[in-house]
């Protein structure tokens, strides 16, 4: 391919593409990047934990202290014979830049670090400080990511006040949505017990199924919030359910139940395990229950950055935009809870995580040119 | 071991149990029968199907025709080496007889064939006819057992008058409990079609999860009927059920349901159906729904066969023995349908199904003495 006519978003897009980084794997990717923030004068810090790579890159020392943040990590390809164009080719057709990653995040990151070279030519004594976050374990366990380097920064008082996470936000248009918060994450695993026995000989036996299934539609059918300005109210949903031994004339001893909750701020996974433990015993159910939390909701109210994050997407691509704490999590919850004011802004996210992952070349340009507006607008 | 004191009833179950006849393997336990029943003038009438050996022997043409029921096969041992005694040895200790079939049923075949023996040494111009429907296949997937046998009688319009199956049916004493009937068995495999989605968009998915809940509560505290003098109310029990593609984050598009009805003669097989499929209809699911009907229900009410039965016991043991229909199924039902008195009487059944089956040597002297006693009050 002649790629002497792409932008310098869309070349170095591809070159991280091109570096099959399946989490917790970084193939070279910050270091692409560390070297270029480099050259423009920031100070890396590689940090390695376990598994996983992160860079805290940061320019200057006062405030205001704005973070670019995201992760270099994706996830599994699936059959590479499936897909159109090779995963980690990054593969151009009709204006779509192909690849795993492309969409979620390497365009972003690309974006990112192509609008900080343009900034810094331009306003090479800006007001206060740039800095990045980037890790190579955003798709998987994460423990070893994003939460690590803020727990350092969180040792040595080192605090960002503003932060843009380039996670693909956007539903149909570039920019039409941006996250300004995300609802938190609750894992609920419930062992119902009963006593096994012979399907004919019932009395001698106790169907967990069955002292379960009211519990469970009550479950399903209450009202756990109603959400409030900024958030849908608490969704609760069985994504497991197993019980039997598999032989047709025996009555289990045991129910699996696995459940999810996406809370807004208006409960706490306190008061949701409490609503939980009450509906069980109110059904007389013998149980155990593991919870694990897979992270608390943040919202970032309206204030200086998503004003100015709004207005840049209107200014270069004409787009109206709106803020959503829909859909799922994003590493911005652990950066959230340093108070900083947390942002997503990224491309579609239409393909993520599926066969065929590809992202408009126009919108990656145009990506870089609304992050280049923004560290304008907080700036200078 | 000495085995000159033991009976004959002992030694020929002995011999059986040593003939390792898993279903469907009949292991030569007929051939060992059959010398025996030709010896006593028996007609031998010996039918393979596919992996079941039947046999169909029959001494005399004329009313009334007793019939003598049951199968050489056992079900599988398990570990070997859990067995106190080894599964196909038939050793004795403490009065008791170990070894898989021991109870269910070959000390019942051996009670029988010395019964008939007996009664034919001292009765050689007894009335009616006698007959044994032997197969080895009861414990499996049976279609090639006794209902081929069944058929092939209807066929050439030979027809069984009363038919005692040695199934063992006693609880604590011998012949406390006698079967003069079983439920029918109906199985129903239900899946629940919903749209599998991430569980934090939960309105682009439909979870089927939920959708069944209330439905499988109705259907577990539903009263199908009531029963009646013979029959307790029909049951319900959910066997197995599994939803969910095993990760956390996704809302299954299908949930799999197998439950199973014992029903009495109170209701139809039809009629079950139906209400099932109201119910679903009723909560609005949308699903497919497989049938498997295992059996009819069949009853022998109060007439010469059970009251005989009954007598004979008492006579012998002096048990007040009852007649019952719960527990699970058997042959039976194939023998009633076509209009034969059926009783099942056999020794305890305690242990059948388990590691270390064994029954009383006493009892099966004593069961071969009410067998031979029944003979005699029905065919003298």
């Amino acid at each position: 391919m002649n790629d002497s006519h792409l932008s310098e978003v869309i070349t170095l897009a591809r070159a991280l593409i091109q570096r099959p980084s399946v989490t917790p794997e970084d193939a070279g990717c910050q270091d692409i990047m560390n070297k270029r923030l480099s050259a423009l004068g920031f100070n890396i810090e590689e940090h390695f934990f376990v598994d996983t790579l992160n860079t805290w890159a940061r320019k200057g020392t006062i405030e205001p202290h704005f973070c670019f943040a995201g992760h270099t990590d994706v996830v599994p390809t699936g059959d590479e014979s499936t897909w159109q164009y090779p995963p980690f080719d990054g593969q151009i057709y009709n204006g779509m830049l192909h690849g795993r990653g492309a969409a979620d995040m390497k365009g972003s990151l690309a974006a990112m670090l192509v609008a900080t070279e343009r900034f810094l030519t331009k306003h090479p004594n800006h007001n206060g400080s740039i800095s990045f976050l980037i890790t190579s374990d955003e798709e998987g366990p994460f423990i070893n990511g994003t939460t690590r380097i803020v727990d350092l920064l969180q040792a040595r008082n080192e605090k960002i006040d503003m932060c843009l996470v380039g996670e693909p936000s956007s539903r149909a248009h570039l920019g039409d949505v941006v996250k300004n918060g995300r609802r938190g994450s609750l894992t609920g695993h419930l062992t119902v017990q009963g006593k096994q026995g012979h399907v004919a000989y019932p009395h001698l036996a106790n169907n967990p199924i069955h002292k379960a299934s009211p519990a469970l539609a009550q479950l399903s059918e209450t009202t756990w919030d109603n959400g409030n300005e900024y958030f849908p109210a608490t969704s609760f949903q069985i994504s497991n359910i197993q019980g039997g031994t598999g032989a047709g004339n025996v009555i289990p001893g045991e129910l699996y139940v696995q459940f999810n909750f996406r809370f807004s701020t208006e409960v706490t996974a306190d008061e949701l395990k409490t609503k939980v433990n009450n509906i069980l015993q109110a059904h007389q159910l013998e149980y155990e229950l593991e919870w694990t939390l897979n992270g608390l909701p943040f919202l970032t109210e309206p204030g200086p950055l998503l004003d100015v994050t709004l207005s840049a997407i209107e200014e270069i691509t004409g787009t109206i935009s709106t803020a959503e704490t829909s859909g799922g999590t994003s590493d911005g919850r652990f950066i959230a809870q340093t108070g900083a004011k947390v942002i997503e802004l990224g491309p579609l996210n239409a393909t993520i995580h599926q066969v065929n992952e590809c992202v408009s070349i126009e919108d990656l340009d145009n990506l870089a040119l609304i992050y280049e507006r923004i560290l304008e607008k907080l700036l200078t």
